[in-house]
């Protein structure tokens, strides 16, 4: 797919040059690659919140300009050497795979060798996000032609009875609700309130009641959304423009004889959310902190009431590892038996049309954006 | 010691008849036993710091007049029928037992049976806080001549090897600071900060480095208590009142090679605590909040950088159960021998001056104070 | 239903009198209630595996006579008293409920208070095993037209929405199936082996489907039980007739790239189970041992090979505690719309007929026998 | 150190050439260093039980000649580039290090990234095991004058506090010690059960007095072992040649009310102590077997009374990782204060003298045996 101008091949891309500037359509050179690197014809890429905290400026440190994608699919070009996924198979030219947007997590810090956090090893990248477009080989995005894949980026097969799209239905979002999944710890029988129905609110639905969960409840905004919960199992949807939060909160209790939900999951990015999910959680259950990805403001609570008499847990969920994109790509071959995948997937959009399909992002018209070059 | 009036046996005792009002003596019968109850004759209860807050009215639903005084040791002097403790050895007259406050636990409801959550129990009753003295048997807390012991409540024999009063050293906060340390679940090689050096705080000292941990941080004042602090195990003490919440916190960064500590255990009782120490924990840490036991006002938190993006778990922990004061007990017998059990208590008193010392330990010029009647 | 024999109100029950005695049909007097306790009709107990040990005398200290039937479902017909369940509400005249077999487990013991294992608490009986009938009330087990609850036995109301014979398509495998779930703590992902295709097994394929595990291997026979398996979730059967035990364990390595499942569950009651079961587990997966109820022999591990090495975490699982129970009848509730929950019931009978059917659980040509009085 | 022969630096080592061939002792060439390599000139080495299942070819795949030793400390002599530690801080010529002996460590399998057991990884190698000493760059082992440390190797600065020798007395019991222990992890209160007092029992009893254990008791032989664990610590020792394991077993369940140990950690290498070893455990108690490190035999138990209705937990523990050794390095700085760490060390001995030594570790007269170019 790279095209030719003049004598050169070059890949198209959308670059975010910073802050509220608009998306700029560029070419770059196709990279030479190192030993041990992979160069993938993008199938799809996704448009997700993350970028619109991009696009706001909401993340510190970013190496503007950047090409925008962080959880992508694609086509093996070609390949410098040999490389294996993580069961020993060699990637051949043709495979289509997808890869960890984390990267170079050390594995020789303190976070990653004595906590065992890898997810805040200082020296992670993430693809689309901290890597700049300035200088070669550039490509380090999915909005875009081609995808330079770094040596030792880790590298999954897709399943072949899985469609690439079906794929992207899970996109970022799944990894991300397993991580929270696998701290919630869902014991069986659980009842569990799910704050936030964008599509890792909608993810969490899909997985809560996968994971032992007997009552569901997701809580969100627009009714498109809502819907879409509804149909993929949760049991009470509640519509926050409908109710105020104290009687969103009482909706929770009554589902629960009083007491309030054994997990919350939050998934909203709003810290006006924390309150209202400190209060829907019962005596001694767990809060799960997943949203509050960027720094947009802070929150009054009450240590007494809402953590310490409580007996409350409350966990912060940052990032993802490869243990969650691996189980998502086995779980979309399983789940897409019961669930309508392409549901998810509201938009589909060209390179060009990244800025505008930005836009019907924050209008949170769509449920899935998927940028296909 | 009961002492007769006229033709009645009459048992003292200090009587505090609601917020804010002079502590009251007053003489009660001796109560008539039930099959199942103890009268036992005290030798020793303690002023603490929850008696403050129940001075002050800080804590909801207080049945005023109560007879204050939670964790008491005595003698049994009389039972009505046999009772065993959780050994299956029989208590004898003459025997010297503590108690667990925590009473009526009914081993019947959601909590505690489904959550496994019983000090949410919600007909759970404390001894000297929970229990009016208005009606008979009157004597259900500590700061009296003697307590009447209600069928069911939990016996531990105190061990021949410990003074009484020795045993009074750990007090309420031994077993409090065992259920913190129970959650905080310490790894080997840990770094703990431990916020507040009241009883709890000093306990949490001695048994966080005996629990695994390399380096203990007691953060507090007054001086007293810190000076105790070092010298029954803290590595670092820093006085609040010499340092600014930031050079606090980087106290602990410069300790720990600039990451925080691994757990940080809150037991002050200040809502800005809550800030602090989550500033002073470790991305992928624990926070465990103790010290809000009444509701004093609220603390603004972000949760993005406090919660979200630092991976933090945060865990509050409301009251003990019998596993904790059943160990507190074996405990006494073997650090006895490594730090200075009688100087926790710096101040005995009688009954009559049960108000002059409650106003003392709101001065914060004792560590800890006990009712000797 | 009590039948008068001339001037006395009479109750029908199955008696077992002793190891490899026939079964004894005899009428017991209406006992007299106690305060608290209840008079239930019986609508339906079970005979189960354990009725098969009781017959066989592999259970130790049985008090014979006994009547068998642990897990029950009946109708409230008199009561002594106020009784509550535990969400506080009035058990009334005509309710539906279940109990909890498992009694008088103390609340003041070690085990129950210190290490907070109830199922190893010394003074724990259990109706229908543990019970003798040769003493009044003398209806303490299922096999008979009427169960006397003893004051303080832990009541549950069964949900209208379901039926009281679907109630007993659970009976006491579903219960002990979650407590072998709550312990396996499956991770979401994870490939399950089960060992043993019986009540329990059966269910542990449904319930491990409903946790989180993407693949469920139901190991076991005869055919009858593994065709119910297929249709209720196991994504592969395999008839312990049809392969040899090295076969049995290449096909769990073949379903998992060579590793072996994630979490093993033993449900079947054969000492040589265990060495199979060992080598079906991946390393450093979990291996739940549920089956070995009663002694019924050794059997010989290298404890290099299949516990060092294999960096193997092993789980005993012993009885059930009322949150299993309370979480079996909700979950009947929900689970009846996806399975055919009277396809677990392949035999009901008459009192009558209990010892017939006794035989036909042992031959294993039924799935789950009901006695129906 | 490295000496001349003719026109050749040459590097002294001793080399096991097969199982039961006298060790001998080689000239090797000194090693050219790759990017990111380390020339090591060795301060010590140790001699440990593993040399011994080394010797006897109890471990399987072994790439002999091997130059044993595993766990070393010595002094940095060359570096090719620049080499960090886990802290950022570069490793500079003259720092007196150690390093983990587990290297290869993939973090790009199922095991590593999946699974997160990186002890299982399959391209897992160990200086003094599985690096053969056949080709260059041959030192790959620490019984000899240099070691060479390849790219990768995760290094610790061994603290300014601590003499290199005191790190021996740690040497790899030490952190296998801790490996467990972070397993077992000790209840404030256990009493524990250690099985084994050679160097990682001995350990073992040090870490659980200071990981929340009341009570430790150590079982083994020779005396000149449990008299030194006593001085470290054990509160009771058993010879396990002055008692019979009934009567053994009796002992621990004296010492704790007649129900076990909460935790029992096996180090023994001996198949019957997995018997004795669950029969001293507590129902619901823990059993973390360490100690089958190679192939001896098997051991018949009873699933039934062992496992199922002990309702145990038994865990096996391979190998170590990072954080284990890192822990270790810290720890040693802390207890030498309270242990007499060089008591550990009983011989010391010249490469030479390896052959000597090791046969003197067999006969069990040492405690720990060192070995100092």
């Amino acid at each position: 797919m790279c095209r030719i101008r003049g004598e050169n091949l070059l890949v198209k891309a959308a670059v975010m040059n910073g802050p509220f500037k608009p998306i700029e359509i560029r070419d770059f050179p196709v990279p030479k690659l190192e030993h041990g690197a992979i160069l993938l014809k993008t199938i799809a890429s996704e448009i997700c919140g993350t970028d619109l905290h991009l696009f706001k400026g909401h993340l510190p440190e970013v190496p503007y300009p950047i090409i925008p994608g962080h959880v992508s699919v694609g086509i093996v070009e070609s390949i410098n050497g040999e490389v294996i996924d993580l069961t020993g198979k060699t990637i051949d030219k043709g495979d289509t795979i997808t890869f960890l947007d984390v990267n170079e997590t050390c594995n020789n810090c303190w976070y990653c060798l004595v906590a065992k956090t890898p997810t805040k090893c200082p020296h992670r990248k993430v693809y689309g996000i901290t890597y700049s477009a300035k200088k070669p080989p550039h490509l380090l995005g999915g909005w875009a032609e081609h995808i330079y894949l770094k040596p030792g980026v880790k590298i999954i097969k897709i399943h072949d009875d899985i469609e690439p799209l079906s794929f992207m239905a899970g996109g970022c979002a799944l990894p991300t609700a397993i991580h929270a999944i696998d701290k919630a710890n869902i014991r069986f029988g659980d009842t569990i309130a799910i704050q936030g129905c964008g599509p890792v609110g909608l993810w969490l639905t899909v997985i809560a009641k996968f994971s032992g969960a007997f009552k569901v409840i997701l809580l969100g905004s627009p009714s498109l959304r809502l819907e879409f919960g509804k149909k993929i199992g949760s049991d009470l949807t509640i519509d926050i423009k409908d109710l105020r939060p104290k009687e969103r909160v009482n909706k929770i209790l009554d589902m629960s004889e009083g007491r309030g939900a054994d997990v919350t999951i939050e998934a909203t990015g709003t810290p006006n959310a924390i309150l209202e999910g400190l209060e829907m959680t019962r005596d001694g259950g767990k809060y799960i902190i997943l949203g509050q990805y960027t720094n947009v403001g802070d929150v009054e609570i009450n240590p007494h009431v809402h953590i310490n008499k409580k007996h409350l847990e409350i966990k912060g969920v940052w990032g993802t590892d490869f243990s969650h994109l691996y189980r998502a790509v086995d779980f979309l071959s399983i789940i897409q038996k019961r669930i309508p995948l392409d549901e998810f997937i509201t938009n589909i959009c060209s390179i060009e049309d990244a800025q505008k399909n930005l836009e019907a992002v924050e209008r949170l018209t769509t449920i899935k954006t998927i940028i296909k070059p």
